[in-house]
């Protein structure tokens, strides 16, 4: 059985990280942090994990979370900079659910974020964990960054068109929408039920943290000495609780292209990538509570206009089920561990 | 006193009307038609209305609502081509919230709603109501054809712009997403609270009927001799019950326009549309009820791509309120006479 | 017109009141407080006010607030018994949404709110706000205490009941349900929408504060000798906004009484009251926006249980709206002035 | 591995059944009917089964069935009285789902349901199917009655006042509220999103068909000579998709008992039954997806009234989840096999 630690556990993502771990076959959750918490019994404040979890909050400790084989960031960027090292050097494998080695720029990282970058030497280390397109890197790093909920979906729907060279990158449009546990579980008026029910919002229209994150995984995908990537990414809040939902617009540059054809080839051998027929609207209650990310591809009016619709559920392929399919990668085992349940619904 | 009938009074924006003019201060609400619901109260349908409305749901009669000085049109398509002949000749006025005279074209009409147009000799007489940019016409119409909700909420939006020439016409897009209201009150399984909660999707992504319609709005309000605006129009349903949120993307030909003068400029004498100031993002609760639609404009990184974000509630300023500001219109009162009451929030 | 003051005017209970007030044709809103937002535009904290309120939120301030006719409370508890002693001595009319006034026994209140009763000198004065039991004093008050939501709608539901002798009030229960609006706009991981959508649980099983205050009324309802009616009160937490339901259960003396002829009697001059036919269940949703408490009564399988079910909206018939019936009453105006629009539906 | 079949699968018990059936370790589905659906594919209906799941619907034929070592039934009323005699013939184990074999009193079930009894010969041999009762006889049975979601959550907060004769059972209340999953996916205008969401009701107050069941199971559980107990139950309809909450309240007899001792010897051995701490309010949310039956009792002021409540989720605990319980005992697998899963939270 693999050690396994959690750094952060008192958020969406720590629950749900714990909601696939403690089924997971391989997996022992040695221990689980929280400075807030320090000493609370998890299962009193999700109690969800009544009967299934014994374990308490504990402040961070270096030692204890050494003696883990895997250690998962599910903290606000920062924490992670603070304390991997650390574990880097005793060997640990890490994986990082939040933004802090997201992006290989520091500069950029520290101009969206607001503050200096706080690790830049394991910068080079940290490997982007998107499996779709670095399996094989994953599979031998020691250090992951899982990608933002928005860049998972996004990148997964937009790839097939530009890793083809098949659409105007100068011009590419993500309107993406999120439910309100994608903003965490901190105290706030802004996702207050009262404040998010039954209503719809854009935020962030003029910059999103998430658009660099896209943007690098895009012009990575380009051809070698294409333009870079330009994307302009509107996220909205949504009144319900998981689940993005991306709408993407490019303009093909070659209108003669069989776009079902392409997607499903890109994506035959991807377990949690599932390309829909023609004519089909991937919900995201499809992809409620598993690993799936759902697309479908339209050509409306069959213009030079390519949409692509991309789900997932935010916390799980869009944050602790990616980290569980990056450590099945990292260690070996079937990528679909503990990942295979299907999604709830309705 | 203005003796007013409702044609096809079952439905959420029957209702919707019901609540409007039962408290609009000119207005006597005659008779409301139901072939399903002939004989019952309506009180007993929808019981907000206990204690303000003693009218039963009569099978429409074309005597009877010649009577009336204004008669809505509350129905499915295809309906109003039956019964507004025989009105218009006795020169009832004719509020027509369907949309059996929206498109000025026939033949487009018929390719969209799959059915030929059955009244086209009135097509030259319907003036389409969207009041800021009609109000003339408007004004001394007999035949009014009310927008449909995701075209009130995307022409507002995009009018500043297409009016001013500012933008690539070949490439609009309009991100819409709506409350599930605007389905109608029709038994579906598609509409099930079981289907529709907690989840998010598009629809009709390869072509809404909505999308005709804006077209023609749009194109109506370029500069002569333009090349017609081409637009990409992807409808969401929304988990929520009223209101639209269309996110409208163009690309400008001059970024030196300032957008926010420009669209608080055109709308400046519009009591129904609330130009945001810079770095806002409209909410569609802050029009829930009302009959505003408010807007926001904003340029992301200060590229060469415009966002606008439109708000309105479907049932009022998308369906009810709209016709009853017509109404004022056409019959000389206040334009707001009866849609002064705020919004409800939260 | 009167001249209106609103102390505490950032929560859900202040822009319900300035909804309200701003619509009443005999009203002027003056001046609203906030010591937190003190200078902020109202309306730029609540959007659905843009364009019908100047004004901007002040720190309290006894002299401007004594200029006004009435002064409104939408305070949490504690706060009016700090400042209403000064304004009562200037004449000021004023009413109170908060609980400072609601309990006419000081030591009872210190008790359930946790801090000694900080005005109790005033407590003789203040007269309980249910115009539907107390309509008389109401009008020669000049300190009313709006009940509690929850005591609204329970009082309401079991006054014919109580005042006419007919149940066991040793062994009522209240089984209540209220939306999330009722837990105000304060930040807090409790209410948010992650937390509460999709979910439902009783609250405060033990004891809640309006619990005392239910009893209270229900006990001045009872024949004078009566046993002291015996009350288990237990609230629940509902996945919407606005809204109260409660569902009222005792044990009838006497099964041979006409229990729809008693309910339609009681409240046969009650404007804000309607008894629905039997066989109906009241719907929160037909009350949304209205000041209207709507009532059913049945007796399950023709026993001697009787089952009453009482809706109302939590923000309007449950505070604000209430409050504003009180100053209709209070200043002599028609009583539903302000509060005759329909309520939203859907 | 035991081969399954499923009649009547489109409905949410049927695709709930998929769901937890698809990852036993132990269970082929082998056949799944609905004459509704011929032909279509599963996974075209139910999204979140792509790529687990090639079954088609099919119409339901005895031969294949009878092939089968459990057939399930997610059917209507009165569907399995005519199926299941002859698949009890040929030694198939059933499960049913429906309300067919519920009620040993074929009378009483007539009189509830509207029309004769089918199948009044098996009824003897019908076991119901609450494992926390009926374990034993479970395991030898071959006709299973599952119980309905009301009934699972109600009786399993009042059995243990019931079984230890703590409370008069001449005065029990039963106030429920379910999601709206509890009402299936058919087509119809009251289960409308439009319709629920944002509301709350009581329905069936005068009498609900799950009231027999439940005072059955109860009359059951007393001591010998007992007077039959009476129930009153209030069903209310909750504005979210999955999850029951039943309050319960009853006056103790001896007010000196330890509740909460009770409670937890009573379901000691469960492994689905969780009782919660002193003080504590079970969520709904905390049991979605799981099969958990979680439990909190109190006094509330340390009066004679004790209020229970119970939460599960409508559809897994309180249907298709409580049917694989029964199949795992009657197949001699582990009682939680294919149901040791987390709930989903949030």
């Amino acid at each position: 059985m693999l050690n396994v630690g959690i750094v952060g556990g008192t958020g969406y993502t720590g629950v749900e990280l714990l909601r696939l771990l403690i089924n997971h076959s391989q997996v022992n959750v040695k221990v689980i942090t929280s400075r807030s918490e320090e000493g609370v019994a998890v299962a009193d404040i999700y109690h969800s994990l009544r009967g299934h979890c014994d374990l308490r909050f504990s402040t961070p400790d270096i030692d204890t979370l050494a003696s883990c084989d895997v250690v998962f960031f599910a903290t606000p960027h920062g924490v992670a900079h603070q304390l991997v090292p650390a574990l880097y050097e005793r060997g640990v494998k890490i994986i990082d659910l939040s933004a802090d080695f997201r992006l290989k720029d520091a500069q950029l990282w520290a101009q969206w974020y607001g503050q200096p970058h706080g690790c830049e030497s394991l910068l080079p280390e940290a490997v982007y964990g998107l499996p779709e397109v670095n399996r094989e890197q994953i599979a031998s790093a020691q250090l992951v960054a899982c990608p933002g909920c928005y860049p998972t979906a996004t990148q997964l729907g937009f790839l097939p068109l530009i890793e083809s060279n098949l659409v105007d990158t100068q011009y590419l449009i993500a309107n993406a929408a999120s439910g309100v546990s994608g903003a965490g579980r901190q105290a706030s008026v802004g996702t207050l039920h009262a404040e998010v029910s039954d209503s719809f919002k854009a935020y962030a229209a003029s910059g999103h943290r998430h658009l660099p994150e896209i943007e690098q995984g895009l012009r990575l995908a380009q051809p070698a000495g294409s333009e870079p990537a330009q994307l302009t990414f509107v996220p909205h809040l949504l009144p319900m609780i998981r689940g993005i939902h991306t709408t993407l617009y490019a303009k093909l540059k070659d209108t003669s292209v069989n776009l079902q054809a392409l997607y499903e080839k890109r994506y035959s051998k991807e377990t949690f990538v599932d390309v829909m027929p023609e004519g089909s609207h991937p919900q995201t209650r499809t992809v409620k509570s598993s690993n799936m990310c759902r697309l479908a591809v339209t050509r409306p009016q069959g213009g030079d206009t390519v949409v692509v619709m991309s789900v997932i559920d935010n916390l799980t392929k869009g944050a602790s089920g990616q980290a569980v399919q990056n450590m099945n990668i990292m260690c070996g085992f079937d990528e679909s561990e503990g990942l295979n349940h299907l999604g709830l619904l309705p």
